[in-house]
């Protein structure tokens, strides 16, 4: 049975606009008969490459950035508060969704979403170090999942592999920073850019 | 009599986002009982003082931010050509600009906009140079405007401090990029941000 047309969604669970956008892609997706492709990527490794850097740390734009945020997350009713642990190591979380997402199993499939929200609320709502294992398992808990069979997940040799792919495809595809959102090849940079998004499937482009 | 309050749209005339944001933003304004204060700034200048640097030129996120304005372009239907000079000295269209708007004269102050957007028009729309003080007395001319008499009025002491001193204030209130929009002291920066501020002008805030 063939899948509907995704929305990719290229997200780093240490960029607080991904988490801002996280909570609204799903809604504009499925308006248009269209689910989510969750790709999580490692922004270090980008930057790495790209030489870029965070917007946060860039002088005045960082304190602006931040302001911008901030205003976004109020206007979209998003819990956030400033976690105390930022940049926050993402490699653990990522390889965590991956192993779901890519999973032989269905049902831990269908999880993806639920796990990404939870772990990103846990660090932008709940202010915990999603980079520790140990708090990635709680996550894992409160959902329901197996925290031991993810640990182990996170572990294999495909999963890392996947994860180092996607991110080298991500930069091959022009990625600089996050959230980055692919409708059928179209890239848009930015949670503010959503509405766009929504407006693009309704236009089917222009 | 006192004149309502305003919104004020800092831009150059050689940021093209200045340009789009440039036909949108008053009838955002209206919209909410507002008057547009229009600022011309020097990027440049800006620049010097804040180490920043123009989008377009960044690696990767400078093609990535030249294909975004083109597609902002598109679904506004704002008339784009990239110009054959740029990025291009405003230098000459700023003060211009502030003579109108500074005028004594009310007919003349009255005509700031038509003017701001005729000098965009000829840049953007129909690839002028805006540099030349010549091409300026022809956009004026075509507006009924006294050519003569603006050139006069952009050698001007009073003027070119006038820009100056703009260019300062804007920099003292965090202005790195144009355009940058203030309503009540609330800074936005970028053309993609006037929705936000039409919504901000509804709800007074959040």
């Amino acid at each position: 049975m063939s899948q509907p047309a995704s929305v990719d969604y290229v997200f780093d669970f240490s960029s607080p606009f991904a988490y801002i956008g996280s909570r609204r892609i799903e809604a504009v997706a499925a308006r248009h008969g269209r689910r989510v492709h969750w790709q999580p990527i490692l922004l270090g490794a980008v930057f790495k490459v790209t030489g870029g850097a965070p917007l946060i740390d860039t002088p005045l734009k960082g304190p602006y950035t931040k302001h911008d945020l901030m205003r976004a997350a109020r206007e979209h009713g998003t819990p956030f508060i400033w976690p105390d642990i930022f940049p926050i190591s993402s490699v653990a979380a990522s390889r965590a969704t991956i192993w779901l997402r890519d999973n032989d199993d269905d049902a831990l499939r269908a999880r993806t979403a639920d796990f990404i929200h939870a772990v990103f609320a846990a660090c932008y709502a709940e202010n915990r170090d999603i980079s520790s294992p140990e708090v990635l398992a709680t996550v894992a808990n409160a959902l329901g999942l197996d925290a031991d069979l993810m640990m182990a997940g996170m572990s294999d040799r495909v999963v890392k592999d996947r994860l180092r792919s996607d991110v080298a495809a991500a930069i091959e595809k022009g990625v600089f920073g996050t959230p980055t959102i692919f409708v059928d090849g179209e890239m848009f940079w930015g949670s503010d850019r959503i509405d766009q998004v929504d407006r693009w499937l309704e236009r089917g482009g222009w």
